[in-house]
């Protein structure tokens, strides 16, 4: 921890220097978006930028991460707020910093039981569908702010500044890039000045809507309270319950878009991401944006994305583009109350219409139908259900399909390869079997999710058996893929040993692999149960067995 | 479907009519003390006892599940409608078949869209405490009647009532089978006189509260209207989505509970049970439930056992109860009336104690704590959130442990048995390596909750090999056991591709399975992606790599 600061060295300053400006310069504007997607003022958009990034350096993994305002997260919080109270209420502002304080608090404590293994709840489709999803709402939400009005009642000059706006952020980054290259310009300095058209809209946009049309009452920012925000944290005491479950489902979402985020650049640098120490981080992240009468705060993956680009090195990028937000913040702030909201929202719908991704459901598609199922299933439960509940609907759907996959374990039953100690199963090869045995290979672990169909499969095995007139005294389970046998799973070989001993039929095992012995060696199964043997290996239960059976004969 | 009843055979008459005459006079008290649980007027319990094991039968695939009112199911409705409307009054009715219709309907397109594999969401573990903290809130909420007050202010009659019911329940449980027994009875017919207790004690009970304390106002059950219930289902269309949520979760729950019960008694009978068979039965039931004035059914378990244990063979005997029930109805229900509710309270909490389980909380602590952790975590869940909160808590902590066991996959770095064509780990294992190559053996499928842990394995394993100064030009990963990649692997092997040619090392696969081939062969990573080859087996990938390393040589 702090490696980097003890060990910085003089000429990783440049990098961080420039890396710090540039994405000072798209916090400004990102900042003040985010926070009206929240439903909170915008100046809170502001605080959010400059203690989380300095407080994140502090503990979390990642050299490039920038860590403050985003539009998931913003989003999912002005979704909680709006059931409770209305939108720039001085009640938000207070509810913003609970469900920081309560997200905080849930990552620390999560990095503390390194509890990071959690991300592995959501699938990536599922993911990306939920990112899709999440961007239409935002963009829907910004349709009437970009137009003054609802579209049956537009403010044509609000609709003018707004949809002007729009274009100019299109076509630059449709053609800046290119016309900067164009110029003589790296294509990573054309990339990153590009990152900058929003600052630039949004100053030509003040400058008309101050100069020109002053009288039109298209709709500003407003006051922007100059210095510092207070270091206080006000709490609602009848809120914490309404807030927990929206808090809890906030931290989950930025522990993921965080981690996502910080992993992909991390491979770039060849660093390493230490999840649970990225969760510690993003808690104490969230934990001073509470205190600076912010809201919940993660990783951006666009502004890492640019922070790397322009040369990040360490998190000092990150503190000097805090420093320059309160610098931002010192000086006068008339000139930011007079920027018109309907170009905000038309950087806000340029941002996140980036954010919509359909290669990851085209790659589901060819590759995996039930992948591309979940994440079409979960764009369509943001838009229809609501945020929160998509974010539950995704983790469902994920682990749907996980459970559904392993729900019916492949099981093949095996003979001897002759002349050999092989064995293989008796569909695909021509293998020697003993006549009143049953060998299985069982290829997946026994836990709650299968133990039925495995049982199921076993007893239409032996009714098969017999229908043919096969006599069966022993069934044999081959245990060399199973990894993991589950209290359930034990259960249900307790269970299957008895059924089979109701009809005479004794159950052995074989190959067990060593964890899952010591723990089988525990149980009553092992040690009174069991009515056959525990064989070291498939040979020696098929001599063994074999032995017996000619001299039974 | 259906078959027992074209098939039926007359000398299975005996056993249906015996079970159907014990398990109705078992339904008639239970009937109405689970509707008090749910919050409902006494009489809707014993119409939920009519129509739906009737409609069961015709779609369900258990030959002796007794499907009707039950504790968890009783309380999950109480819990939802306590939260909508005052107990007992006409909305609560309304609600209770509305809850019992989107139940219904869901278990039954669960059913036709073969969901069944969704049991697999809970473990046995996590499914005891459900159960058991249940049965304690259960517990809980009939002390007050028991004693008629709450415990500062008990009402002396009511009291002694409950108390001494309380009592007599709890010797006839510890003593009435030996005692039959000694009279010569045999165990199976002990066993079933004892399960009519309940009748007896509350026949008494309510011969001494008229007689006696008639003047000690005593509550009884009250007016029940005589005949059968109106076919009728009246809706409230502003509750539709308050309804949704928890009518999802007793869905889940009916099922669970229905299929616990039938499975482990097919078992006994040699049958087997149809998951999604089951879900059309038990939504049919439910969607009956609705229309004839009464709240969510599923199979009981002890109502189940009794049934088995009373000679039933088909569903005819389901039938025998409900007409029983309809006779009971038919006739003047005075004498219901008078029956005093503190000893309807001792029955229902000496039945729901019998749930209460400890041996597997005893099996899942020697055998696996994590499993024993879920299971405590989700009794406290239900005490101290909720009874749904609890259902969604015990579906978080299955599936959490099942992520957290397979978010660390066991990796093996192997290397050749000289003189042989095996490979093994070389930690355990004296075996022939190349200079240049890495040899990993990954032990389990690759999906979005491991591959971050395989990702890092493998950045660790290259990073030390360097740091030994070994130099790694080709990754070779033997997919032996893998039985699935899912879409996040898949990217998750693009990416280790993309960043081990960066580092100039080429990777290969080898012993890919089959299915798991073939849907590779769909994605970009073998068309086009992949650095190095793809091998059949790893003697061949060590053999290829070998000769290549002998020639640079």
């Amino acid at each position: 921890m702090l490696r980097w600061l003890t060990n910085y060295r003089r000429e990783w300053l440049a990098g961080d220097l420039s890396a710090g400006v540039i994405v000072a310069l798209m916090l400004l504007p990102q900042g003040m978006a985010y926070a009206i997607v929240a439903g909170l003022p915008p100046v809170t958009g502001l605080y959010a930028s400059i203690l989380p990034p300095i407080v994140y350096a502090l503990f979390g993994s990642s050299m490039v991460q920038s860590v403050g305002p985003m539009a998931i997260t913003s989003l999912m919080t002005g979704t909680a707020l709006a059931a409770l109270t209305a939108p720039g209420s001085a009640l938000s502002v207070v509810l913003a910093g609970q469900m920081a304080l309560i997200a905080g608090a849930t990552l620390f404590l999560s990095g503390v039981f390194r509890l990071g293994f959690l991300a592995g709840f959501l699938s990536r489709p599922v993911m990306s569908g939920f990112t899709t999803g999440a961007a239409l709402v935002i963009t829907g939400g910004q349709i009437e702010p970009l137009l003054g009005g609802p579209l049956v009642a537009i403010h044509p000059p609000s609709a003018i500044i707004g949809l002007s706006s729009l274009l100019a952020l299109w076509l630059a980054k449709q053609f800046l890039v290119r016309g900067l290259r164009a110029l003589g310009l790296s294509a990573r300095l054309a990339d990153m000045l590009t990152k900058l058209a929003p600052v630039l809209v949004l100053v030509i946009a003040t400058a008309v809507a101050a100069l020109g049309l002053a009288q039109a009452r298209v709709r500003v920012v407003g006051d922007i309270p100059s210095g510092m925000p207070t270091m206080a944290l006000t709490l609602s005491a009848e809120h914490w319950r309404p807030l927990l479950v929206p808090a809890l489902l906030i931290a989950f979402m930025i522990f993921l878009s965080s981690q996502s985020a910080a992993q992909s650049l991390a491979q770039k640098r060849g660093e390493r991401i230490i999840s649970n120490r990225e969760l510690l981080g993003l808690g104490a992240a969230n934990l001073a944006s509470a205190l600076s009468g912010a809201f919940p705060v993660t990783g951006s993956i666009s502004r890492s994305a640019v922070n790397y680009a322009a040369g990040a090195n360490t998190p000092v990028a990150g503190v000097i583009s805090a420093c320059l937000i309160v610098l931002v913040l010192w000086v006068p702030t008339t000139w930011v109350s007079l920027l018109p909201l309907p170009a905000l929202a038309a950087t806000i719908i340029l941002a996140v219409l980036g954010m919509i991704d359909f290669t990851t459901l085209r790659d589901a598609w060819r590759y995996d139908r039930s992948d591309a199922g979940a994440l079409l299933a979960t764009i369509a439960g943001v838009l229809l259900l609501g945020v929160e509940e998509g974010v539950v609907l995704g983790v469902v759907l994920s682990l749907a399909t996980l459970i559904w996959r392993t729900s019916r374990p492949h099981i093949a039953v095996i003979g001897k390869i002759p002349g050999s100690e092989h064995f293989r199963n008796v569909e695909r090869h021509h293998v020697e079997t003993l006549p009143e045995v049953l060998m299985l290979r069982i290829d997946a672990d026994l836990f709650f999710g299968n133990v039925d169909a495995v049982t199921d499969h076993l007893e239409n095995l032996l009714k098969a058996r017999a229908a043919e007139g096969l006599a069966t005294h022993h069934v044999v389970l081959v245990m060399s893929a199973v990894s993991l046998i589950d209290t359930t799973g034990l259960y249900a070989l307790t269970e299957i040993n008895r059924s089979l001993e109701a009809q005479r039929v004794k159950l052995h095992l074989t190959e067990v692999k060593g964890p899952v012995m010591d723990r089988l060696q525990r149980s009553e199964l092992l040690s009174r149960q069991l009515s056959g043997q525990v064989f070291l290996s498939t040979a020696q239960a098929f001599r063994s067995l074999g032995e017996g059976a000619s001299q039974e004969n």
